[in-house]
């Protein structure tokens, strides 16, 4: 069946819908009540492990804010489970066992994500039940180096002192692990899109982490498998990497179909940077939505305008939304964008 | 007396001396183990009250390293002393009465520095008794935004909710506390630099948590104020903004003496934006020095060549110094830096 609202994956494909579409990182989450109402019964851990409860979470924003597009509820670190790697949240993320040396980097267990992280799948499943196409459902996964730093630093790190220690220290060991998680994120994501997503994001949330020069020898070959990989799924693939805006000439070497834009850049000149051929999604900071109203409606629009110079472009913050958000800004970010873009559109 | 080693302070003039200066932030810190042992007999916070252990802490890189500069043994969040507000170190840092609502700015009493910050005027004395003239001394302070950051957020923060909720929905309240504390920072720094320092740094460590527009709206004009109120104080100035390179366009409008690169941008890059008429600092990543021996000399060999196309290049780290260093390494870099730029300026 088609889909009821197309606008998300015709801005991917590069044509200009009549509204530029919007959906926003972490959509669901904390500042919802409705989550916080699931999340009092389970532990983050057992909500990411039922695909009913995710396919609930993950409609949640998608009935209340009125986005053009639905993001799988999962983590990025749920893929620890194909390697036997119990992560805890206490709240950010901790994992039982931290690969810091040679030795501990030989003896993983590369597990098959097809079997270990069936759960993900059946989620996706459920998502797609539910949502009965009326917006398409974006899959996910961190980039080899995001998911790679979490496997050594053991925890959420302000440094990197470990997995730049190893890259520094240990060059061959660090390649060898980034060689094989992106094989494993390469079958995962085929998983999740053989389930039924319409789209993939890939997050390289700490690609922040690294100087240019280092980030080029050591990160981008393995990012640049990964997109060459997805690019054979049949869904467009938006790559997004993060804390660094200075990265985004590498990253847009490579072919993925949108580039994801923090808010650490303008978005005129993060256009400059990819040109007028590329697909960019971005960039408001989050944290304008505990602005006013009149703030969050004069930033979005401004967003919008500067949208329009990309090939085409997708409405997004440029980071997690926070949880102290009111849910009614959010929504209001949402009809801003529908009625800037459009009116923009009819002024042209 | 004339400074026994001018070359730090040349480089600040804009002249090149026969070898690249060479300075390393946080050089006076946990990774010396001479230092380690004072701090197994006093706290943080009674080192930096005492100054004739501030003193000897502020020597033992110039003796061990060999760098060309010594930077006063201190924290940023001193200054908090001249508003009656506590700072515990656990070890991050803890203040004991941030200041987040209209109420609890209007409550502040703004004390004068010269008053209540005299422990630090005295270190800077017994500093340069101590060094006797064998390199110039820096003093320096946190930015007003950075300052401020850690007052409303009362920690260190990663996503700066509480700082930038009070700059996108009380801009006025924001201003107001930006205003008062840059004056006490000039006041602060004037301080310093009639107890005897040679050159002053401004840190804003913070810079990279606002997007750029928002930056120039809400953090340049006050930052411009205290850079211009330091160049009538006879010494210069070092600006360094961190986290994100593309506020660098920005930080170089201001008339700094140096401007401070972080390891986040190439040096070549960082030059072409700055312009050849500029004087930087910086920029090797710190991790490197955890790495081997060749990889911080190939390393540190780049940056010294990347340095000759500014004014004039002082060589540092991109970031405070790592724990985690071994003291040899970075004596190592030392030398290299000065052989390198020594070989380079013979064979030019």
């Amino acid at each position: 069946m088609p889909l009821q609202n197309e606008s998300f994956l015709q801005a991917c494909r590069g044509e200009r819908p009549a509204q530029t579409p919007i959906w926003l990182m972490r959509q669901a989450g904390r500042y919802m009540p409705e989550y916080r109402a699931i999340r009092s019964r389970v532990s983050f851990n057992e909500l990411c492990r039922s695909p009913e409860l995710c396919a609930e979470v993950t409609l949640q924003p998608v009935d209340f804010l009125g986005v053009d597009a639905a993001i799988l509820f999962s983590d990025i670190l749920v893929v620890f489970d194909a390697l036997g790697i119990d992560v805890r949240f206490e709240p950010s993320p901790v994992l039982s066992a931290p690969v810091r040396t040679e030795a501990e980097a030989k003896a993983l267990r590369w597990g098959d994500p097809h079997e270990t992280l069936g759960y993900v799948f059946d989620a996706v499943r459920a998502c797609k039940r539910a949502l009965a196409d009326r917006v398409p459902l974006i899959g996910f996964c961190g980039a080899p180096f995001t998911t790679l730093s979490y496997l050594v630093e053991g925890q959420t790190s302000r440094e990197f002192e470990r997995i730049k220690g190893m890259i520094f220290a240990a060059p061959a060991v660090f390649a060898g692990l980034m060689e094989r998680m992106t094989t494993l994120l390469c079958e995962y994501l085929r998983g999740q899109v053989l389930a039924g997503v319409d789209a993939l994001q890939i997050f390289d949330s700490w690609a922040g982490a690294l100087a240019p020069a280092d980030y080029r020898a050591h990160v981008l070959p393995h990012l640049a498998r990964l997109v060459d990989f997805t690019r054979g799924l049949g869904v467009p693939t938006i790559l997004f990497a993060r804390g660094n805006a200075n990265l985004l000439a590498q990253v847009a070497e490579l072919p993925a179909d949108v580039l994801g834009i923090d808010w650490s850049i303008d978005l005129d000149q993060a256009i400059r940077v990819t040109g007028p051929e590329r697909v960019v999604q971005g960039n408001l900071d989050p944290m304008v939505l505990l602005g006013t109203p009149a703030l969050v409606e004069s930033k979005a629009r401004d967003i919008v305008a500067a949208g329009r110079a990309a090939k085409a472009h997708i409405f997004n913050l440029g980071h997690g939304i926070s949880r102290h958000t009111d849910p009614a800004i959010a929504r209001l970010l949402v009809e801003v964008v529908h009625a800037a873009s459009a009116s923009s559109t009819t002024s042209a």
